[in-house]
């Protein structure tokens, strides 16, 4: 068979298997997870071994020393694999949920209960760890998953794929109920997002290249986030020192992550005060500022903002900032620049906050707090399959409901329509 | 400018438009909503002489008398449109709605709050009406709306739009926040197809050649239903009058439909006495069943069902019928040939009911009911925008609430991460 049928019968095995797994019991999954977490511990040594032969041809294909820590798995690390199962086996099942229930002036009894989306296809980069944690949120959610890893963690993943399987025909699950692509070449994914017929949801975990391929060539619905532009507003209510903690912990706690902060906006009120104040507190932290003219007024040491810089998801220790007028102004800059990821304002007035929730449209919307809360853990999610900054579906972090949806069921004694 | 260029200039200002729009209050929206209705009323003659246009040329073009009776616009039918919207004026508000809330362990509050989709695009035919009730369901919802209409009816839809938008213009809301293209080319829908950025999702509604060219060529989102091959199941502990009752209502009352009746399953156990007396029933209201060779058995006069038969739509008062072992049977059967729009048991059987509520993954799945309340209006959502067949984003009949998403709100009072 090629590997354009290969990959076919995987996925439409996968629909398959899918009958099967919406039908399971959140006792029996929730089981099936443990046992897989044990599972991993148990052949910790395969795995690493595996592991060293990722290592080493990433060592000779020449992978950055970061690269290589990204992928390797130990004793500890695995064990973090495991316990990570077991925080989703733990977590509530969302399958067969009644979110609402209402009668009909002829008696029918109408309601919503959540169902599984079917087949969830994840396609991801490096950290093998995402192997178990995206397999067992698809799996617990009652869908059945096709995965894609990265080619450098192909020994490493399959043999995850391989041990987490084993649970699977232990309990006479479809074995198709959890499949790994196991082929390296981009055909690999450009093949799997074809399979509309099969799979009913792709989400990409990578960075904004990777995401951007996998737009551009499905034919699935793609759940996505290309990259987070964070700004916090401080308003001319705002405590300057809630500001200057909640600043300093969104940009240089890990600046590396989407949830970071990259565009810092002043109410041009205070800009006179908290200007020298905050640029001061950066500068220790050794965050490099880009101001525009107002706030390069106030602090002449900083660079000169760019109209790039409005745009920049730095994902270092670089901040653009910017004085603004007014709330207006600033609602105006964010609707413009966002990337429908995280903002929040820091203020006193009542009025300001609550305008603030309401009238900006991204994903998370924070007031006086830290960017860097948006996620789904942190939220009280729990795990997070991912996060989109796009509206349909689900929008901003996602947990095991975002793999869900709701059917209506309706309950009647003979009603016909008239 | 070119037809491209201008549907580009649409799209971008509708996007802008929407910014506007998802700030609208809730009593300005509805406001603006009974306007539209009066404006439909008071314009109704300019709308008919339009429409008149419309109807020559396609008397020219030899469009059939269903065809142009589907077309035509009369007093009765324009009031009948401003009735409609003027129960999308009282039905309430989805924007705003705080659909969940709950306190972290670090004391903030975390909820979710529902918010406009953006711009919606919504591709049709022929009827006019969908004009105005589309229009006003994307308005309410706080959203903007790109309409495309059918060639055939392009001067009604005209005059009906510019009626609409000469509201919006009374209260200073930015037209475009209703834009209906104006080219009948088909260029017209494969560039709006491709206004990615500025159109967050697509609704066709029309037949399933449209709804095939709309999925081929976008590059948005689309939210979408081909076709539905509804099931009734009869189960061995059926009542049998109920049973008739609800068969011929699902069939006969209104064929043409995507929620009637096409193909009925029936339990061995009461073959022998239901077969014969459905069929008659059924042969009364001058049905033709298309049994297979166990229906045939005890009903010999109907005609022989092919495997092509399980997969029709066939939306006359044909009807496929199958004789199955049992619930396992009559759920693969669904399984395997539904067009996840509608399904029904009739049973007296508490756990057969509730195990097939359970396991019938279609958009809408029920009891001893008809397959013809599986409408938006029926279900009691109000008006309906569209109907879906695939699980993301909606599931089933669409109301007010799917043409919104909502984002996460988090209050703080200071909260960094540790």
């Amino acid at each position: 068979m090629s590997v354009a049928e290969q990959i076919r019968t995987i996925a439409a095995e996968a629909r398959q298997a899918s009958f099967a797994m919406a039908k399971l019991s959140s006792a029996v999954k929730n089981e099936l997870l443990l046992d897989m977490a044990h599972g991993l511990v148990n052949n910790c040594e395969q795995i690493i071994a595996e592991n060293k032969k990722d290592l080493e041809a990433g060592k000779e294909r020449g992978l950055s020393t970061a690269m290589l820590d990204r992928l390797m798995l130990n004793e500890v690390r695995i064990k973090g694999m495991a316990d990570a199962i077991r925080e989703v086996a733990a977590l509530p099942d969302p399958v067969g949920e009644v979110t609402g229930m209402w009668k009909r002036p002829n008696d029918l009894m109408v309601g919503k209960m959540r169902i599984p989306l079917g087949v969830i296809g994840i396609i991801y980069e490096s950290r093998p760890n995402v192997t178990s944690d995206a397999a067992v949120l698809c799996l617990k959610s009652g869908n059945a998953v096709v995965l894609r890893g990265g080619s450098e963690a192909i020994h490493s993943n399959l043999a995850i794929a391989e041990i987490l399987k084993a649970e699977l025909a232990k309990r006479n699950i479809p074995a198709a109920a959890l499949s790994l692509i196991p082929f390296t070449e981009r055909e690999g994914v450009t093949e799997m997002l074809k399979q509309e017929e099969f799979i009913d949801v792709i989400i990409p975990r990578g960075g904004e290249s990777l995401i951007r391929f996998v737009v551009e060539n499905s034919k699935i619905p793609v759940i996505k986030h290309y990259k987070g532009v964070c700004h916090i507003f401080v308003d001319a209510t705002a405590d300057f020192d809630m500001a200057r903690d909640i600043i300093i912990n969104a940009k240089v706690q890990r600046p590396g992550v989407c949830n970071a902060l990259e565009t810092l906006l002043i109410h041009k009120d205070v800009a006179e005060r908290f200007v020298p104040f905050i640029f001061q507190a950066l500068s220790e932290q050794k965050v490099e500022v880009r101001g525009d003219e107002e706030f390069r007024r106030f602090a002449p040491q900083a660079g000169a903002a760019t109209e790039e810089d409005w745009y920049a998801e730095y994902l270092e220790l670089i901040l653009a900032a910017r004085v603004v007028d007014d709330m207006d102004a600033a609602i105006d800059h964010i609707n413009r620049y966002c990337s429908l990821h995280t903002e929040s304002i820091i203020t006193g007035d009542y009025g300001n906050a609550q305008r603030f929730i309401r009238e900006v449209n991204s994903g998370v919307v924070m007031v006086n707090a830290s960017t860097r809360f948006s996620d789904g853990n942190q939220l009280g999610l729990g795990a997070e399959i991912g996060i989109s900054t796009t509206k349909l579906h689900s929008f901003g972090p996602m947990g095991l409901t975002d793999l869900t949806t709701t059917k209506f069921i309706v309950y009647g004694s003979g009603q016909v329509r008239s």
